[in-house]
């Protein structure tokens, strides 16, 4: 896969995308990534990147040149590749596992990042989504696309080692995960459940069953409506409602 | 504000902590950000972190006793202050602005990234809060932890300049922000919408205040529900669904 990233501040690539499973897909060469500073394409003899908005009100907004030439620049070091443009932006869909799953098909990614500023409205001509990381403000694009860029990378095959991808994801299931628990069987008079240590694997299954369940349905409610549930799930459900109403 | 991490790659913070608006809220003394290790408390011989879980199951869990070692260190190290002590965890609370305004008013901010593997649940017992960042998978906290650093510090007093700061944020208001556009007055044959370079006032903030109801009920009509819409909002309103079925 290819990524190109457009950012005022390549430099806050540099430890994110170099550790851990981005960097050992940039090893492997199963992952191409190139971060440019579109101010280097401003045709302003100041580099300038930014200019006030038409019609007045506060704060500056990134031109569109800067932003088309580098793009231009990327269509023609990568002519021959099927492009998904994406726009960091608050106003966009909100980010999510299908999205990650959608852009991990994808031959090339290119994001925008914008910073502080809003974006002439021309730019958004250009990309493919717009697409925001939540409902919060950030002073960039640039951990957006970070963020996005992990959750795409690491659904590319051959990138997360067996051991890891075998392991059960919340968000993946539907489900919460369960509580786990791992030696010492005591810490500091903290106890692991008696039933993960008995060796019933027919018990331990319903016991992790279950308090997925109970995660879910007092954290996460929403998630148990998106997904089918089994005769023996519907029974655990109406012992966990029962014994949370009895605390 | 003081903020520690506990994180198996510190490096990672390098890039993302050092520039833009963390970066300057740490030269002007405004933040103290330590980035530590916890592999660097395990008492094991083999500084492991991690084990098998009891009662089976892939993966690996985080243990216990070295955060708990890392969590003393710091408490510790600063003894007086009030501490949050968060979880960065994909079954946690949603990260969102709310939270982003409480973390801001906090003395001491305390966060710890998992990484590939799951928690041994009495690591829960040691935090205040468990938090995610939204619907999808990543391969540890780390990002996280830096885009909630970077959603909290930027609303700490005197971080963002005032040309920053008086800027109409989305997710702030209440609506999505109305286009903008900036110099050039044509790109490429595509023109700024002539109201906005015409001085009259009045029709350009009826122009903003519109275009920013269009987008918001076009992209995100939830956002609407959760506001006051005044009278001539609401007229403007009946215009966009009239124009948006005319399309």
């Amino acid at each position: 896969m290819k990524i190109d990233v457009l950012t005022l501040f390549p430099r806050m690539f540099d430890g994110p995308m170099g550790e851990s499973i981005i960097g050992k897909a940039r090893e492997k060469n199963l992952l191409e990534l190139n971060v440019s500073n579109f101010r280097d394409f401003s045709d302003n003899k100041h580099q300038a990147v930014d200019d006030y908005p038409y019609g007045g009100g506060a704060g500056m907004l990134l031109k569109v040149q800067p932003v088309y030439d580098n793009l231009q620049k990327i269509a023609e070091t990568s002519p021959g590749t099927k492009k998904r443009i994406v726009l960091l932006d608050p106003a966009g869909k909100r980010f999510d596992q299908t999205m990650a799953e959608e852009f991990s098909k994808e031959e090339h990614l290119v994001f925008i990042c914008g910073h502080y500023e809003g974006y002439d409205e021309r730019i958004r001509s250009f990309v493919t989504d717009e697409v925001s990381l939540g409902d919060y403000v950030l002073t960039g694009g640039e951990l957006g696309a970070m963020v996005m860029i992990d959750a795409t990378v690491r659904l590319l095959p051959e990138v997360l080692g067996n051991n890891v991808s075998a392991q059960t994801d919340s968000h993946s299931t539907g489900l919460l995960e369960h509580p786990q628990y791992t030696r010492p069987a005591v810490f500091k008079e903290m106890e692991v459940p008696a039933v993960l240590m008995n060796g019933n694997h027919k018990l331990i299954a319903e016991w992790q069953l279950k308090e997925s369940l109970r995660r879910t349905y007092l954290r996460r409610p929403d998630m148990l409506e998106k997904i089918e549930l089994t005769a023996e799930m519907l029974k655990m459900l109406e012992e966990i409602k029962q014994e949370a109403s009895e605390q």
